[in-house]
């Protein structure tokens, strides 16, 4: 891609030159801290890209490629021409930048993908493996990453951040997060066993919801004397009061295997929401809520593939009457902690901007998932600008699970230093001083400080 | 309208020389096939514009036009007046480039229109009208239309249809779309007439849901016979299934003139529409859906002018998880045929192309309506292109009860030109191949490979 | 701010020099008719700017200032730096322009706000102040504002209005608009007491629905013999029929202090605004609906600060057919006056604009509130334009409490004149002619038209 992408006049460039070598700190992400630890070499390009990304396998299927070549037993060089193939045309995707800026960052290669390149490209990057020995460090430190904040299960031994805060010569820290989808999705089926898992974790068996609060605490505890200071659930279902359900007795139900309505399990997940979030207050923890995502549409891809295949999608808006009771309840007792609010769905932001900005420390997250591209970002920004503080973004994260995603934080420089530049080069922003001042907070200054 | 309308710099120019003269396949639009057959020399440029165009009659209702000068009897010339002195000042509304596009190519008239110009334009119109003997088949021809796929009832005879087939010297394949509101609407007042006609039609009593599905089966063969390759469907109800309803008594209750509850008309529906997929499937028929209309909103309107009299707007939300429903039951056993999604609510535009982007053969389609216009076009393709794969994208269609609406296509490939020129400036498409093979298959390719 | 702000290109600047100049009729706002009357100097500008502004307090709380810098004790100057402070960086906020132009057009100061110029900027705006001894009526009459239409309580004795018609030497007409809140929440304590004063302000004791009406019509005459030509109301809960309620004994029950239901009050709001409407369709009174509004949505600024504190947010869609519904029974026996709905939530734009254009004289009004600035006016009137007639909207009001903030008029005219001047640099408005009559309609005919 060409040095001054998304970047539009002088000011725009002489902005991005100021931040584009700042470090990174990747407050929230999917990264393994095991892949980190154990840091092997990749095998080749399409390991790296094929072989977990689920946005590639959409477009593929967006595409009509048949499943062999995507999720399937085709050789690597049959999946990686097939996924070239859909790139040529695939303008205004976020992968289409996203590959070719992966392709010239990490591996040198200034080539446009397509069928007719694939097999040179395929070639030439897999060399490049070979000869540098490319791995996740490499990758990581390359892109001048100076915390990773991984996302882990409370019930999670930590071992593999433990064995990397112990090794003196890899600088990066990284630290895990507190992602408690398991702990409170009490439909799924295994949420017995979960419990187990949790009370063999905690040492102490969970046998009421008292317990579980009990636990979830002190895995907290423990998760923050690992560096933990981020927080993050990510389930369809919204918390909803109902005075007509007692959250004890629906706990008691899900592990005893009884069934529980929608009533009772969104009021028990208020319960233990409000809990959870005065725990994050007390220990400095920042909450993030990712919301409205509806998993597994396709019941036939999710039999055939599992989760994480391509088969997710933007969910229903949650009311904005019920995001407002929940931080209500949550900010009544004081108990409200910094919170980030992302959300799929575009349609909402106003509603979500607008409700966040009515309580202290709470803030829109980043463009999220199908949002994330120029487009989505700006209209991010820009509704945060125009309902809030722009100075108050936690900026760019990659919630990804590639270390060549780090090719993002550059993507988002560039959208962010155009953005402002733009208000520079207009006259609705007086000073460049300011606008300085705000970038550096966006691009690292913000984000450090949740780990201060 | 100047010749670079919409075409920002040589690139949007280039490329927009390169596909404007492409022939058009309008794979759906509300030409009458007996107007087609018989093609009359229109009487007058009101005539053509006034007689029957809900869009104008609602402009000009906003101005405070009073209804006589609309859909009453006052003279041609009149009605031109008044919509010309509407027209002079509304910008932004795509009739007034709409209009001023349909002078120019179709008329050869350069002049803007007002209340001034008015009496001018309507003679020179007229007179090139009388002059040129000016028809269907002359403006279909002229705008190098390859294949019109008009919109037609499952019980229709399609007798005009089958003659314009007969005729060798008219070029132009016509063929019928399967439309099934009628036959899916059980919540009208004339349903048991309906059920009537269509059993004249296939030859056999409808007394039964099972015999429903029998006769549309029939029907389905005697289109595809025809050359049907596109159903659609535009109520405003959305299916949901409901267990505790029964759609064969539900259709039982329908026939007999009992009441029906929404839920049950939405069972109903659903059970319906998944054996119409089906169907669709079976005989290589693509399946649209028309979304978030709300009808005849002004009760006053309708008693006075009837439907289709600019009465309607844009109706609720659905919920995505209705429409994940459907599409999922569709595709749990391998029946869900290839599928166009359109909505008149830009703001379940992300939803909608994310449900879609979770199974196979599931597009967005072009923006409709309210929101056919640039920014509507561009925002419908941005969403598209962010979220799965532009160039699966059907391109435009006229949706349009008159042939002067060709001219919407030369808007179209020039707001799409400009579109893929501005990623090519930019440097977010690195190849013009690339985006020749794109546009290509926007402007003909994908729509002529449904009839293929 | 710059002397081309928001003007891109000669056309846009002489289109804005047109109509720069043109007078203001403020059609809703929320300024005091006594300070109007009593004129008195202002003391220092933290008192205009920060002593009432929920905008700018709720800025400052994002930023995280202390609450006593912001509604608390603490002295001018610090607040005034603290406000300064939050400015620097608050780019893309509407208060970041609004505060530079309200310290250009009205103190001469021309400086960018930061900490560091506060106490510099505060001292000078001071000076200027004591100098020309600035007051409210000086602030009106040099925006050359010809009428303000206030917001007042069917209660309200207007003696300020009154009196301020009753003196010669001031030109501006300050008329009342007929605001309804009170008198249509009965969920509010304080409801009966209400009925109390309005029964005192009517002359006679207000007992059933029916006197209520009767009260309501007759303080509609008294506002109408004092110039009222425009009514409002803007509560969170939206009417809704619902034949199994009795809007007389909702009332009674309301009166006498019973619990209400939800739906027994919105089917009292739906028999009172169908009332309503009528009543002003005969008194010549434009029917204001402000929709979507969540208000005090933390529980704990609203005890610690009172409403109107910045706890407010954009609230929930309300469903188009509850929209269609209200606006078709208010039509159906001729009863729709002229009406202008302004929504908080732009996802409902499209279904408001268009359910507004399937009425005669409804009209989707300014951009509101969080709504308000560039890209949200844009985003109104794009909107309107493309789904109906641009020249029929009312354009800007101030909606505000400040009398600094007749600088939005300006700011308004700069976007209008952009946006305007693209459509005919784009060739997509062919005349300059009707360019300027539509920005004439939208910068004062229209408006002033409300009150002729």
């Amino acid at each position: 891609m060409r040095e001054d992408l998304f970047l539009k006049g002088d000011t725009a460039k002489r902005l991005y030159e100021a931040v584009r070598c700042l470090p990174i700190v990747d407050y929230h992400c999917h990264l393994s801290p095991k892949e980190i630890l154990e840091d092997a070499m990749f095998s080749d390009i399409a390991q790296i890209w094929l072989s977990g990304d689920h946005y590639k396998w959409r477009l593929m299927r967006a595409c009509g490629v048949p499943e062999r070549l995507i999720t399937g037993d085709a050789p690597a060089r049959e999946k990686f021409r097939a996924y070239a193939d859909c790139i040529e045309t695939a303008v205004g995707n976020p992968l289409y930048v996203w590959s070719h800026m992966e392709l010239a960052m990490f591996f040198g290669i200034e080539d446009a993908l397509s069928a007719e390149t694939a097999d040179d490209i395929f070639d030439r990057a897999n060399a490049y493996i070979r000869e540098t020995a490319l791995s996740p460090r490499k990758l990581v430190l390359q892109s001048r990453v100076e915390l990773v904040a991984t996302t882990d299960d409370p019930a999670d031994s930590l071992e593999y951040h433990e064995q990397l805060a112990a090794e003196k010569d890899f600088p990066v820290r990284v630290v895990p997060s507190f992602r408690t989808d398991a702990a409170v999705n009490l439909k799924r089926a295994d949420y017995a066993a979960y419990m187990d898992r949790l009370s063999t974790a905690c040492g102490f068996e969970i046998k009421t919801l008292e317990d579980l609060k009990k636990a979830l605490s002190a895995r907290l505890d423990f998760f923050c004397a690992h560096g933990c200071r981020v927080s993050d659930v990510g389930i369809e279902a919204f918390p909803k009061r109902d005075d007509a359900c007692c959250a004890n007795e629906t706990f008691r139900k899900a592990l005893s295997g009884e069934a529980v309505s929608e009533a009772e399990y969104r009021n028990f997940l208020f319960d233990l929401y409000v809990f959870l979030a005065a725990e994050y207050k007390r220990h400095n923890v920042t909450m993030q809520l990712h919301l409205n995502v509806r998993r597994n549409a396709s019941t036939r891809l999710f039999e055939a593939v599992g989760p994480d295949a391509g088969g997710d999608c933007v969910g229903d808006p949650i009311p904005e009457r019920d995001v407002a009771a929940l931080l209500d309840a949550m900010d009544k007792d004081d108990g409200l902690p910094r919170a980030i609010l992302y959300t799929l769905e575009p349609s909402m932001y106003m509603a979500l901007a607008t409700t966040a900005g009515s309580f202290r420390g709470v803030v829109p997250g980043a463009a999220w998932w199908f949002c994330d591209h120029k487009r989505g970002m700006e209209e991010q920004m820009n509704i945060l600008a125009e309902t809030g503080h722009l100075a108050q973004f936690y900026g760019m994260l990659t919630d990804s699970r590639s270390f060549l995603s780090y090719a993002r934080h550059d993507y988002f420089r560039r959208v962010l230093c155009n953005r402002i530049a733009e208000e520079l080069d207009n006259g609705t922003l007086l000073s460049e001083t300011a606008a300085l001042k705000l970038l550096n907070r966006l691009c690292v200054e913000n984000s450090r400080a949740l780990f201060a």
